[in-house]
């Protein structure tokens, strides 16, 4: 009989089951809303049974299951399946995740958190097949980061390792949230390009010289200004926008020299944003990078898009047990 | 018939040849100026003959040698064994020194940057033994890096890892050898520690304040002020010496904090200027890595001085082979 695997993909605002196959290919998905407030009892029971009709929506009984993969926000102990108050998911303190999973349902599990995962996935699935040293980094509400090497997530000492947004680069800089100052995430996220966006367009309209698009794409309102309309103006060729742009390809591209001098990448894979942006952000990130990394490393790297997309999260899940 | 091993310490002043047993303790050596002028040919000779009077000193035979490791400045290509122009050794442009070492001995050769032999010493036999993600870092002339995860030096995609001391932390700061600026290594080296002290100086005589004991150390000469110096004048509490220690940690540990967020190592091992200057030094660093760390990977790392002291050219060379 063929070996199938569950996934399971955790996050703040909802939850994901999928069955997949030993290929990892996805057979069947259950999604609900994670209702966080409602605190992890709700959640887990909620998963339990999503679980269970995901796998008889795949038309399998349940031994036709030989593990499941957790992808959840850290911080997590990978080893004893421990999940310890990520920020999305209040409540969450010291869930002892795997071994609730592991007793309800009688398999092997295996929980990581979610960039560690999505960097796996990548190695398995997506942009990463092939290279031995890949650094996955999300590039959204949080920059996130996930290292493979030689096919293995790296975990360093406590699982932490990958905090790649959280690398300080100008410590009188923006608030991060995590409560520094001028980490490469308080630059580079979403929620910061939408920030020096609104910041940009409230001066130019002081300034009485508003001359971007960016206002009108956010329905006029400044405090809607969003990463996205930045990307659309950029693409409008609206000088502001492209100015914006430039600006964070710099801090990404400074970030991710540090890191090719440091880690020696063969592929640094960049989700999200950076996805939906293309060649209008990873150009100027590539120049900066070639610009401030040693001439080696910086030779044997490759800076591409992610590539699996809207397939990431459960794919995560699923690359690790498959 | 017991194992035994010889280990090459190549440097840009210096060579040195020893034989060890199998568990690296070293039996012999021999010393020999590089003449880095003359050129590679030159050396290579000069290393044949040393490593035979290495062994003959050693009481044995040839045959007792069963492998040769090397430390050498990179870049270098651990895999072919060839050497690529290091900057410290004119003309070693392409060097198949592996190659050649071993069709003069037919023995098997290993050959490694001597930031990652330090680091793989430092592992095998120092302050890194029993711990799984160990970083080595050197702060003397330069500062370089070494990375050892589960007791395998970490090479990267094309043996450039671990280039932690030419992360950038300032853009627009001081000029560095490699070409960049505002570099860890041309805020933090010894030759930068001098500059940074030569300016402070000049700048009190300019102001008519002198009041430091660093002249003094240096015998009257600014541009002789050297790091030492400043660690000297620091232990006697000269307020312009800790003000100069205080400014290299705070650099120290914004870089090392970086570092344990993007790779959460369980100790972080400092060289040479770390060693001379001990808590004096390496208090500040760790002050300053907890504040700009993340919680979970800061508590996770030890930050201490290397253990290996003098011994660590020798053993870098020795631990790649036993």
């Amino acid at each position: 009989m063929k070996r199938h695997v569950v996934g399971i993909d955790i996050g703040g605002t909802k939850l994901a089951t999928v069955v997949a196959d030993s290929t990892g290919h996805i057979l069947n998905k259950v999604r609900k809303p994670t209702l966080a407030e409602r605190g992890p009892e709700y959640a887990l029971q909620l998963l339990f049974d999503m679980v269970r009709e995901t796998v008889v929506l795949a038309g399998l009984e349940q031994k036709a299951i030989s593990a499941i993969g957790v992808s959840c926000g850290g911080p997590l102990d990978t080893k004893t399946g421990i999940v310890y108050s990520p920020p999305n998911l209040p409540g969450w303190d010291a869930l002892p995740l795997k071994t609730q999973l592991e007793s309800e349902f009688q398999i092997p599990v295996t929980i990581e958190n979610d960039a560690n995962a999505s960097a796996l996935a990548e190695y398995r699935f997506g942009g990463g097949r092939g290279y031995n040293a890949v650094l996955y980094m999300t590039m959204s509400t949080g920059i996130g980061g996930g290292i493979v090497l030689d096919g293995q997530v790296y975990h360093g000492a406590n699982d932490s390792a990958g905090e790649v947004g959280h690398q300080i680069l100008v410590p009188d800089g923006p608030r991060c949230g995590c409560g520094k100052r001028g980490c490469l995430e308080a630059l580079c996220s979403g929620p910061a390009i939408a920030r020096r966006a609104q910041a940009a367009v409230r001066k130019q309209l002081i300034d009485g010289n508003a001359s971007t698009v960016l206002l009108d794409l956010a329905g006029g309102r400044i405090e809607d200004i969003k990463s996205e309309h930045v990307l659309e103006a950029g693409r409008q060729d609206d000088v502001l926008a492209l100015q914006l742009v430039e600006e964070t390809a710099y801090y990404m591209g400074w970030g991710i020299a540090n890191l090719v001098n440091i880690l020696n990448p063969d592929i640094v894979l960049l989700g999200t944003i950076a996805i939906a942006a293309g060649d209008l952000l990873l150009d100027p990130i590539r120049k900066t990078v070639s610009e401030f990394a040693m001439t080696r490393p910086a030779e044997a790297v490759k800076i591409a898009p992610a590539q699996l997309g809207d397939a990431l999260g459960d794919l995560a899940a699923v690359a690790l047990v498959v």
